[in-house]
């Protein structure tokens, strides 16, 4: 039988790195393609303590919630929020949710008409370009340098489009692995104030930073909280399966997207969210965040010394300063697209650049994670990569 | 400031049940409203031993899993759709859900364009009405008898709207607390194939079933699998905290409903899946739901039977075959939404009947709740709510 699906579905597509995540685990490949924290890293025993603390709080506990999300995990995230300079929000402010990628899907469903027009970086999260898509709304592209958006186009396109939203991933974006610099993050929120535009800071990454001297300033927390929204989870520093994320935001906004929330699920995983609040009292979750750096900062050192030792002709890169990937401009002979398919016979996965890019895509882009595969597997696993490389340019294949 | 939010966002408010228990939960209200089961009864150490045997399983077991679901979960679960009768799902054909609200959220999703056409029982479960009407569809009543939908009706509205989709919860219905015949199940599924329209089958309260000898055969059972979408929940039957329930359907319908979870939330709580598979293995499930079954009757025949003893003038109601609901009508003076303030002042809640109604409200009708208190509240409750409505009209105060 043929269904009659909704004209929004043209838009949803597997995204590349969730399809590949499939092929990859079934395989034995060295994967720098998904996302992934490496499992090998995350508080088993700490996660365990705090559910079996959960379960000694009795039946309750498993009852339905509140949409909004476990209140005290609320407080404890706008406490860990203030630390970050982020002052603005009360717990009234937070909405817990399914994953960040649940908060990019729940302010799209409450913000965007058809035709409605946010700006992004470009490259930028494809994942948030699918959800934007899926709610048909128009994304254009902003240009950047390697500090940001560069603030001429951004006020250009503000004046042209009359965009709703700017979507910004400021602290080593995903995929570049970029760092805006405070000049730009100021910038972009003025310019948000001049035009009534509303900011969607987006920072799974911020706590994966490589040097402990700098400081990387929210945008969330220059602002007095009607125009930035801030996202964050604990995916990436606890563990992915707990599918805990947040949103912080202007009240209006986030109390409209509970109200979507509860159409969408009712609430998330409750018990999570009171193993998560557990944790974070009675393990030291910020000595394990300082553990993942430093061994997250050694394996993109490692990876970037197979970089360097590579000989690839038409290489470049910047050197990442937090978050888990590196973005690669290869020759512009190679299609990196087009490639994979080799990398993945000779025994390891990436994901090609083209799906990131918002306007023109660059074929021979491609990003690759570091945190996921130990050093060893990211010494194995790049040679493999750079003899496919060498390999494509040598026989003169121009895909 | 004043933001700008989608057209969309009129047809989402908060729901008068999610509302009603913000506040009930502060209070010493005996609630009716929620449809909530009895957190006393929950199988806790059942499911905290599920945990730890999920926890033995090691560090990978939390790592990112299938947007699909964990696979040994849906093979579980098509096996205990099987003993229903629903032969016709593979592991494939199911997509695991936060709760079987985000399915129906899901498939409409995919299904509805502005404007599409979906057809329903009149008064039907208010947060799936919610939920279409966010997706800008059309909701069109078809009238009913208590065996469930008018054919003649329904066929009509087939011809009249060309639906996508008839939403039906045809075993212990809420709000109604209805049974279909197996006679109308057929017949919905014939009339749904000959206009080639999916049918949307929502099944949460199927396992809390009063009367062990009588079958009550699932419609995806008499089907193919090219007709009918079949939803459940571990939410009644386990704890809602898991926000566990799941979607099984035609494969093309699954696979473009996963793909809307992958932008929505990337995949549900996993750790979850694994523990409730666990469960499912280790913990005698079915036992636990004959348990529920047994006291969730003595408790409706407690609600009945003070019922029965109201002397309420004008009072009708349909004696409920499983599920957690009783559905009433109550004098035509009396007006439940406006009443309801009064019942809590008085220390009980329940549900007003008007929401639930697609078509024109009864505002003399409210839902009752009988899994969620003990039998002593249940009398409680009820001698203060037959307080509240006698007063009413012995004041003549008409609503």
């Amino acid at each position: 039988m043929k269904y009659a699906f909704a004209k929004r579905v043209r838009h949803l597509q597997s995204s590349a790195v969730r399809d590949l995540l499939k092929i990859i685990n079934k395989q034995n490949v060295i994967s720098f393609a998904g996302g992934l924290p490496d499992d090998r890293l995350f508080p088993l025993d700490g996660v365990q303590a705090a559910f079996e603390k959960t379960f000694q709080s009795g039946k309750k506990a498993l009852q339905y919630q509140e949409t909004e999300g476990y209140a005290p995990l609320r407080e404890l995230l706008c406490d860990r929020m203030k630390v970050k300079g982020i002052n603005s929000y009360s717990p009234e402010d937070v909405l817990i949710t399914t994953g960040s990628q649940q908060a990019i899907d729940l302010f799209s469903r409450v913000f965007f008409n058809p035709g409605d027009v946010i700006l992004t970086e470009d490259p930028t999260y494809l994942a948030a370009l699918q959800v934007f898509e899926s709610y048909e709304a128009t994304v254009i592209p902003v240009l950047s340098d390697e500090n940001g958006m560069l603030m001429d186009d951004l006020e250009q396109k503000l004046k042209q489009y009359r965009p709703k939203c700017i979507y910004v991933v400021p602290t080593f974006s995903n995929p570049a692995g970029k760092v805006w610099t405070i000049e730009k993050r100021s910038a972009v929120l003025e310019l948000a104030k001049k035009y009534h535009v509303v900011i969607f800071e987006d920072d799974p990454y911020g706590d994966i930073q490589f040097n402990e001297d700098e400081v990387y300033t929210p945008i969330a927390a220059l602002d007095n909280g009607d125009y930035v929204l801030y996202t964050s989870t604990f995916s990436k520093t606890v563990v992915p399966a707990l599918r805990t994320g947040w949103i912080a935001g202007p009240h209006q906004i986030i109390r409209m997207m509970a109200q979507a929330k509860q159409a969408n699920d009712l609430h998330s995983n409750s018990l999570s969210q009171m193993a998560l609040y557990h944790l974070c009292l009675d393990f030291d979750l910020d000595q394990h965040i300082q553990m993942l750096r430093k061994e997250y900062h050694d394996r993109m050192k490692t990876m970037l010394a197979e970089l360097e030792r590579s000989g690839l002709p038409g290489l470049s890169y910047v050197v990442p300063k937090g978050g888990m990937f590196f973005w690669l401009e290869v020759h512009e002979s190679l299609d990196t697209t087009k490639l994979l398919q080799e990398a993945v016979k000779e025994g390891v996965a990436y994901v090609p650049g083209a799906p990131f890019f918002v306007g023109r895509s660059k074929q021979n882009t491609l990003r690759l994670n570091y945190t996921h595969s130990t050093p060893d597997k990211i010494e194995e696993g790049m040679q493999m990569l750079v003899k496919v490389f060498s390999n494509a340019m040598e026989k003169g294949k121009v895909y």
